[in-house]
């Protein structure tokens, strides 16, 4: 392995599997545990390089599949490479386009309002490619995935070795094995076969990116669905493999991600690093983080926050209630980020009901510094060993509400 | 008048009517000429008041009719007034809310692609409050205008007494007289009537706004259309009343644009400044300045910039345009400000193609910083007399494209 990565435990939480660490990419450190921010189009929607750094994010993560089709990830490479193209000098993710292949890039529309979108927390959006969607615009076989492009529907092809190649022209620090990513919905024997699907993939994407080269690192993702003993011989296989560290995915219902933490984190090496793929919510974070979680990113923070859905630490408020209109004080006033400084929830309600694009990055900023700035202090509190007091305290007051 | 404004002419172009100055208000000075960045609704629409300090703005006019209408005076008032509500420091201009009573709250949508819009600057968008659309949604009389709201269609009332309560609500240092604008078609026996109905209005507005006090200034407003004579009467008149500097208004034909200012600033007195309404594109920067204008706004760079049409010394390109999606140039190799000196116009057109709102911020950015700083360049060309040279050097190079 060519890998560059580097990763230091620093402290554990006793009784659990959740630790401290700093984890060292070609473009800088990240303190873990950290959130990492989504830049789905190379760009954190809103949001400049500038302002992603004074609230505090130490990475950003981008979407193989979306930058495959748009601008091209040939361009990204002719550009420099990611970092190069979206002025971000800091340590970069991509994920393996897998997940997109299986939802934006095939029969999404009729499964979405069913299972709940991305932005309904109880339940992370259901891949279609189960049993019944084998007739549906995302076509799996044995070598890798045909798709149709949700922006003009041509067709396009993945496959490990495509992914691999796809994510070193993109050139972020590091970068995902191809998987398949399934429903949380589907049966025991469907996840089975996937789960080893995703085991031959994940050894051809290994091959594929050793010989490519290079600085990237590489994380193998384990899947399984909800099933202990799957979950438990997807994590053993695939940490037996060469892996820089690990990515921890599938759609999961609710009452099942922290049971799943543990049935994998138990078996992973302690001494690499481990991504959960596209969850976290603030509600995830203090149960992700002790069961042994080190990065997570999600679009939820920046997502609600276009929709007018701002963080606080009594729960999300929609700033388009009426009383917001002539609320002279901040979202919330003891907040350290660049909204909260200068602007009033009054002036946020109106620059949304005006429809103002300075609206969605006033609150984008907020709502990720809250998230951000929420894994820091639990980090903290891990090396202050406060974190179940910390933890207890503002979940106690953090009202989930459903938007 | 309780006005806190202060003229200082510098320096004056030789044989013509141009000048170099600085106009004091008391929320700092502003170097004139200067192109004053718009900002409708208390935000320009896609920046945060730090980008429009950045690119060297040095003042910003929102539009009294839309702030009226949305979040509502009151509701400024209330919140500490316009520099406090939108986080903006420096100096403010607010119109009289006039243009946009006859335009967008009446019946603009069946008068404005016949006349062009205000993107489109060969023809200044007409007001409909001529002859013929005494029948249409705002209803001029004597007193004031009845009109309704664009956004909602429900009715509403200025009068010259009602603007200056509402300009005082906003509270910006610069206010203007509430005036009637009308047609580039309009008749001379219109324009005539309307004028002096502007100039009824002015004696109203400047007694209202002495009766309320405190230290906003106010500005009479020209008007008297395409004809000499009525042009010359109306600064004539407006000169005769203690305003504290003027606003040149009306709708004009391109062509008639620079003889109207002579008429008009031959008139004016030379030691207060002047504001000209509504008019800033590129191509008429020089002409406006070298004819003695002070002050311009124009939301022609910001809306062009959403639209993709970029500045440059060659004149506009379109980022659209197939060329760009490869081209890993600045806009401008030579441009100092921050989208030039970070950003591709390959990701540029990455960003508008995905329609990412951080194209609409990097392209604003760019042509605020091109417009202003344009002036800026014109302005010391006249402290180093060589105004002309330069006037003609950049108009040869810079090629006017209608978008």
């Amino acid at each position: 392995m060519s890998s560059e990565l580097n990763f230091k435990i620093e402290k554990r939480l006793k009784d659990r599997l959740g630790r401290v660490g700093i984890l060292e990419t070609p473009h800088g450190k990240i303190e873990t545990p950290a959130f990492i921010v989504v830049g789905t189009k190379a760009t954190v929607k809103s949001l400049s390089p500038e302002d992603v750094k004074e609230i505090g994010a130490q990475a950003v993560l981008a979407n193989t599949y979306h930058l495959y089709l748009e601008p091209g990830d040939e361009l990204v490479a002719n550009a420099g490479g990611l970092h190069k193209f979206m002025n971000w000098d800091g340590p970069t993710f991509t994920d393996s386009g897998g997940f997109q292949v299986f939802s934006l890039g095939s029969a999404m529309e009729d499964k979405a309002n069913k299972f709940g979108s991305k932005t309904n927390l109880e339940v992370q959006p259901p891949s279609v490619c189960k049993e019944d969607s084998v007739s549906k615009l995302s076509k799996i076989d044995e070598d890798g995935v045909t798709f149709k492009s949700h922006i003009d529907g041509t067709s396009h092809r993945f496959t490990p070795e495509r992914s691999m190649e796809i994510q070193h022209n993109l050139g972020a620090d590091i970068i995902f094995a191809f998987d398949e990513c399934t429903s949380p919905l589907a049966s025991r024997e469907y996840q089975k076969e996937a789960m080893n699907r995703t085991h031959r993939w994940a050894k051809r994407s290994l091959d594929r990116h050793n010989e490519l080269g290079g600085p990237q690192s590489l994380f193998g993702i384990v899947q399984g669905g909800r099933f202990e003993d799957l979950r438990k011989e997807s994590a053993k296989e695939i940490a037996s493999l060469p892996f820089d560290g690990f990515g921890i995915g599938g759609s999961f219902e609710k009452e099942d991600v922290y049971k799943a933490l543990v049935w994998v984190n138990e078996v992973l090496p302690e001494n690499k690093p481990r991504h959960f793929l596209g969850i976290g919510a603030v509600e995830d974070l203090f149960g992700g983080i002790e069961n042994g979680v080190d990065t997570f990113d999600c679009v939820a923070p920046t997502r609600m926050a276009r929709n007018g859905a701002l963080e606080t630490k009594e729960g999300r408020m929609n700033i388009m209630n009426a009383k917001f209109k002539t609320d002279f004080t901040p979202i919330e006033s003891d907040c350290e980020c660049y909204t909260c400084k200068n602007y009033t929830r009054a002036y946020l309600a109106h620059l949304f009901r005006a429809e103002e694009l300075l609206a969605y990055r006033l609150a984008s900023i907020h709502n990720l510094h809250f998230v951000v700035n929420l894994v820091k202090k639990i980090r903290q509190s891990i090396l202050d060993d406060n974190f179940f007091e910390f933890k207890e305290e503002f979940l106690k007051r953090y009202k989930v509400i459903k938007l």
